[in-house]
């Protein structure tokens, strides 16, 4: 589903004590965001959060209220700090039920690993109104409740459920994207970049310097929704490194 | 220094539209919470924002207002897209001055690399009443205004802005953590861990599944400011463990 004629947002809350102490490293920013690109939908802002229910709760509506789609990975698990459900329900104001289907595919899933407990049984929980996201990879579903989605946090089963949810949310027009590298410090060209951006609306060039091999380098990537703006601006990029004596590389480096 | 009296702590604000594209991975808010971990002040949040200086301005107020320090990552380059320190600056009502310090450093660093120009030049440009970071890594420096810190995207020089900080910053008292790992589905201790933690005033108990070598297990992290409340909650974790039949390895799997 596109509707090209307006850009889509969403924002995403990731939940968990682990990636505000360093603990974990963050996968999910990086996948949720490549995800949404390809749906149509720009990530607009990302907030990490504690596991507490007041800052999840705040976070939550923040990001709802500004942005198309609320997403959050972490905290739906068996455990007592797997808090995102009742803080989830407490921001849109709606009870915390067990979902029936949840829990039978909890049932089936546990059978012949002990049995349901209380601690599994959390899993079945869900906001009011809410529909599963399947998990192909463990026995917790994910939740949608309208646009507001709940994934998991260890980031291979975060993947199984955006898999489950491709081309089923309403977008806009992906955004295009092309990239060309060159071993030239940014700071040189600089200028060159500015009056390319300036010379072509709805289009943005990003400047991604890196040092590799005792050398500096940089990748611009040129975004627009039109892929004629973004050839003509590559042209006009290209052409500019080109004038300037810079050799560059189509593709990146 | 270290004022063990109280909590300290940071939000952290990542600005950069290629993190919110998953062009580039995010490498920062690890190295920066582990970091702030050492020197004794809680990383509270984190705001990733895009390359706007209206959401950056919103995004900073918000966490400085919250926290004791308030960090930021990227934008500080020399191309039309780094706008960190006008936002900044914005936010705190002050203008930007070119620092002199950082003129004659950065005239140094490329004086044999064609000196500088318009966009070497930005990198000078400081919120009014800022002190320089040094950059051991590349020319330009990293910002001190306060208690507002403004460091370089790229994590091998944000890694060495947050060097020259080390014991820069009044903290409190360093989080301690202590973890023990178990081949065991979380769900079936879940019970246990909730036990624990709240017979342990100021202690707080993550549980971080993983699946490895065809089995599933899980990673258990005590945290506290007292060591000994760590060491009394791990005790009463591993014999509730060794209680219920698992095999546990101190120091997490």
């Amino acid at each position: 589903m596109t509707s090209p004629d307006r850009i889509w947002t969403a924002g995403l809350v990731i939940i968990g004590d682990e990636i505000l102490s360093g603990r974990t490293h963050d996968k999910n920013i990086a996948q949720v965001a490549s995800w949404l690109q390809v749906q149509g939908i720009r990530l607009a802002e990302v907030r990490v959060v504690p596991d507490d229910e007041g800052r999840i709760v705040e976070a939550v509506n923040a990001l709802r209220a500004a942005n198309d789609y609320l997403f959050t990975t972490g905290g739906i698990g068996p455990t007592h700090d797997d808090i995102t459900v009742d803080a989830v329900s407490a921001a849109l104001g709606v009870p915390v039920v067990i979902h029936p289907e949840a829990r039978a595919l909890l049932e089936r899933y546990y059978a012949d690993k002990g049995g349901l407990n209380e601690g599994r049984l959390r899993m079945a929980r869900v906001p009011e109104g809410s529909e599963l996201i399947p998990n192909r990879m463990s026995g917790a579903p994910g939740i949608r409740r309208g646009n507001v989605i709940l994934m998991a946090g260890v980031p291979h089963i975060t993947a199984g459920m955006l898999d489950a949810l491709t081309g089923k949310l309403e977008g806009g027009a992906p955004l295009i994207s092309e990239t060309v590298g060159c071993w030239v410090a940014e700071s040189e060209v600089a200028g060159l970049l500015r009056e390319v951006e300036e010379a072509h609306d709805e289009c943005q060039i990003g400047s991604y310097p890196f040092f590799r091999d005792g050398k500096v380098g940089a990748n611009f990537v040129i975004r627009s929704t039109e892929r004629e703006i973004v050839q003509s601006a590559m042209d006009s990029l290209t052409d500019g490194l080109a004038t300037n004596g810079y050799d560059f590389t189509p593709g990146g480096i």
